[in-house]
C-alpha cells in the first residue's frame, strides 16, 4: 500500500498563494497554483453541456498540454455567462500570468459557485497583483480558500520514487446550496511526457473521481488537472502509475466523505461482473441508489434495497441465482435470496463509518468500487436552503 | 380534454374485494378484483432483474392475454424469497381462483411490501374462501388494501364513449420504509382485442408512467395492467386511447404528488428537443435530480440547477445558446444564460404546487412531460427508519 505523509506537501518547484477578493466575507476565496518551471499537464473536464466559461476557456489552454499556473476562485462558478463570462474567464487567466509572469497561455482558470452570476472581475485583477510575493509552499491555504461548504480543506501527499505526488480538491457534487463542483489539482515533481501524463490520469480518475457520486448530479465545472514539473527526475511509469492511483481513490474517499450532509463513507464493491464496465454501472447503481443511501443513514438492513439497485441495472448480466450480498463483511443474501443473519450485528456496522456493501455476482472477472456517502437531513437543510445572492 | 368521474367507479362487469389477513394490523391487506366474464388484457412488468416471485409466475400467466382476476397484498412483497416464494406465488392465485371460481391461470397475482419475507400463505388461502361473497362494486375498499405508506386510496374513472375506464393504483417510486411499489390495474367495459390491448397500453405508459420517478429507484415489482371485458361493447378506437392516455397521465400525476415525503406535484416539459427519446430523457433528469427536486421544495429559483440537470444528458443534441427555461411559465433562463427575473415572483410561484418547468431546445420537435416531486425531511424520514419486521 501507498503511505500518504503525515502533513501533505507540494512536490519540489511548487507553490500556492490565496487571497480575499471580498467574494467570502473574510475567508480566502482567490488562489494560485504555480510551477518555478513549465509543467506537462493534462486535464479532465465535465462532461455537462452547460459548461462554465473556465472550461470553454480551459479546453483551449489544454491544447498546448503546457502550464505554470493555476488560478480559481470560489463563490462564483460563472457558467450560463455568456460571452462576458468568457472575457472575465480570459482575464482573470491574464492577470494571474501577469502577477506570476509566466506566460497567459500557460495559465488554467477555474470558478466554483453559484451559477448565473458574473465574476467580480477588477476586484480578481486588483487582488491577483503582488500575489508572487505570498506564494509559500504549504498546499493547505490553497486547498482552504477553493472550499465551498467543504467542512474542512482538502490536501494529501504521497512519495512515487524519488518524487512527490499531492492532490488538492474540493467538494465533489453539489456541496453548496449553490451549484458547487468537483476541482482537483495533481502536481508531481516527477518527469513525464504530456501525452503519458494523460493516459495515466484518465486510467486513474477512471477508478476513483468517475466512481464518486453524491448526488447523481454532474456538476457544470468539474475540473481534474494533472501537473508534472520534472524537477525530480523521471519515476518508473508503473510506481508512478501506482501512486497516482493510490492518491486518487483516496481523494474520492475523502470527497465523499465529506457529501453534503453526509455522515459516513459509503462503498460499493462489485466483484464477478461480466464485464468490468458492467461493474461500474452496478457498483454506481449502488451508492447512488437514494435507498441505500437512507438505509447507510438509518443503519436499517434493508437488504431488498441492495438487490434492487443492484437489479436495475437492466442491461447488465445479472443472474440472481449466482448473486451475493455482504454488509462489511456480513453475508446478508445469496442466491439472490436474503440469508438469515444476526440484525444486531448488521446494524451496528451499518451504524458505523464506512459503510463497505460487496455484491459478488458470479457471472464474470470484471471488478469495480463506487463511493459515495448517506443521504441525509443535512443533505435536504442545505440544498433546500435559500440561496445567498 | 377528458372528463374524469366525481366519484371513481367500476366499468359493467368488474368488481373488488377486500380482507385483512394480519399484514396490516387491522386495515385490509388483502384484494380481489374480478371480472364476472373474461377479459382480454395486456401487462407490462418491472424489468428489475431482481424480479418479485409475482411477476416470474405473472409473466407465464400473461401468455393467455386473458383475465378473470387479480388478486393482491399488501405488506410483504415476496421478492427474493426463491422456490417458496414461486410456490406461495402460485398458491395466492389458485386460492383466488378457487374462491372466485374462475381458471387458475386466469388470475395475476402481485405482492407489495417488504422484501426476504416468505408470505403467510395459509393466512391468506383462508381469509381468500368466501370471498365471493363480499365482492361489491366500489373500486375504493380495493384501491385502499393494496397501500402501504400511500396517504390515500388512490382511484379514477372516466368514459370513452359507451364505455368506462377505472384506474385503480398504489404509491410510486419507494414509498415505505420497505420496498415499495407501483401498481397499476387498469379496468374497462370497452371491448378490444389483447393484441391492440397491448400496444395501447404501452402508449400510453410510455407518456405516464415511465415518465413518473420518485426517487430514481426502480422497484423489483412494479406493475401495471389493463382488463378489456367487452361488455360495453366496441369504442372507436382513437377514442379509446385518448381517455386512457389521459387517466394514465393523470395517475402519473396523483402517485408522483403522493410520492414518500412529498410537499408538492413536479412536472417538467421539454420541447424542441432533437427527438422524443431526447426529450423523454431530458425531462427525467430534471425530476429525477436532487438538486431541482429540493430546489421546489425549498422554493428557491437557483437556475443553475435547471441548467446543470438539462447539461448532465451528455449524449443529447444541447446548444446552450439555444436554450430556454420556464419556471411556471416565467422565463428565467434564455440562450444558455439567466435572465434578469423578479425574484420574490418566482420564489411565490417554486411555493405553489405543481411546480412546472419548461425547457425549450430548440433543437427539433421532441416533446415529453415527466412527473415526479420534490425531495424532503419527510423523504429521509420514511427512508432511513428501521423497518418493521
Amino acid at each position: 500500500m501507498s503511505d500518504f505523509h503525515e502533513t501533505p506537501r507540494f512536490p519540489r518547484g511548487f507553490r500556492c498563494a490565496a487571497r480575499n477578493c471580498g467574494l467570502k466575507e473574510a475567508d480566502p476565496d482567490l488562489a494560485v497554483f504555480y510551477s518555478q518551471v513549465p509543467a506537462a499537464a493534462a486535464a479532465i473536464f465535465t462532461r455537462n453541456r452547460f459548461p462554465g466559461a473556465p472550461i470553454a476557456v480551459g479546453r483551449e489552454i489544454m491544447r498546448k498540454r503546457r502550464l505554470r499556473a493555476i488560478v480559481v476562485n470560489s463563490r462564483i462558478s460563472n457558467v450560463a455567462t455568456g460571452e462576458e463570462g468568457i472575457r472575465n474567464a480570459r482575464r482573470m487567466g491574464e492577470a494571474a500570468a501577469r502577477a506570476l509572469d509566466v506566460p497567459a497561455d500557460e495559465v488554467l482558470m477555474s470558478s466554483t459557485g453559484v451559477i448565473g452570476r458574473q465574476l467580480p472581475i477588477q476586484r480578481i485583477e486588483a487582488e491577483l497583483e503582488g500575489i508572487a510575493d505570498a506564494l509559500q509552499d504549504d498546499p493547505l491555504p490553497g486547498a482552504r480558500a477553493i472550499m465551498t461548504t467543504d467542512t474542512h480543506p482538502k490536501a494529501l501527499s504521497l512519495s512515487a520514487g524519488a518524487a512527490t505526488l499531492t492532490v488538492v480538491a474540493k467538494g465533489a457534487g453539489m456541496i453548496a446550496p449553490n451549484m458547487a463542483t468537483m476541482l482537483t489539482y495533481i502536481f508531481t515533481d516527477a518527469d513525464i511526457e504530456a501525452p503519458a501524463l494523460d493516459r495515466l490520469l484518465r486510467d486513474a480518475v477512471a477508478d476513483s473521481f468517475n466512481m464518486l457520486s453524491v448526488d447523481t448530479d454532474t456538476s457544470t465545472s468539474d475540473t481534474c488537472v494533472l501537473l508534472a514539473n520534472g524537477l525530480a527526475g523521471p519515476v518508473p511509469e508503473e510506481e508512478f502509475a501506482r501512486a497516482l492511483r493510490a492518491a486518487c481513490i483516496r481523494m474520492a474517499e475523502i470527497l465523499a466523505r465529506d457529501g453534503e450532509g453526509a455522515t459516513k463513507l459509503l462503498k460499493a464493491r462489485v466483484s464477478g461482473a461480466h464485464t468490468k464496465d458492467e461493474a461500474r454501472i452496478i457498483a454506481r447503481s449502488i451508492v447512488e441508489s437514494p435507498l441505500v443511501k437512507t438505509m447507510a443513514y438509518g443503519a436499517d438492513p434493508n437488504v431488498g434495497r441492495i438487490l434492487m439497485a443492484v437489479g436495475k441495472c437492466v442491461d447488465c448480466e445479472i443472474v440472481p441465482e449466482r448473486t451475493a450480498v455482504r454488509i462489511c463483511g456480513e453475508l446478508v443474501a445469496e442466491r439472490g435470496e436474503r440469508v438469515p443473519f444476526d440484525e444486531a450485528s448488521v446494524r451496528a456496522l451499518l451504524a458505523g463509518d464506512p459503510v463497505e456493501i460487496h455484491v459478488e455476482l458470479g457471472a464474470g472477472a470484471g471488478e469495480a468500487t463506487a463511493f459515495g456517502c448517506d443521504l441525509t437531513h443535512g443533505y435536504i437543510d442545505e440544498n433546500a436552503a435559500y440561496y445567498s445572492t
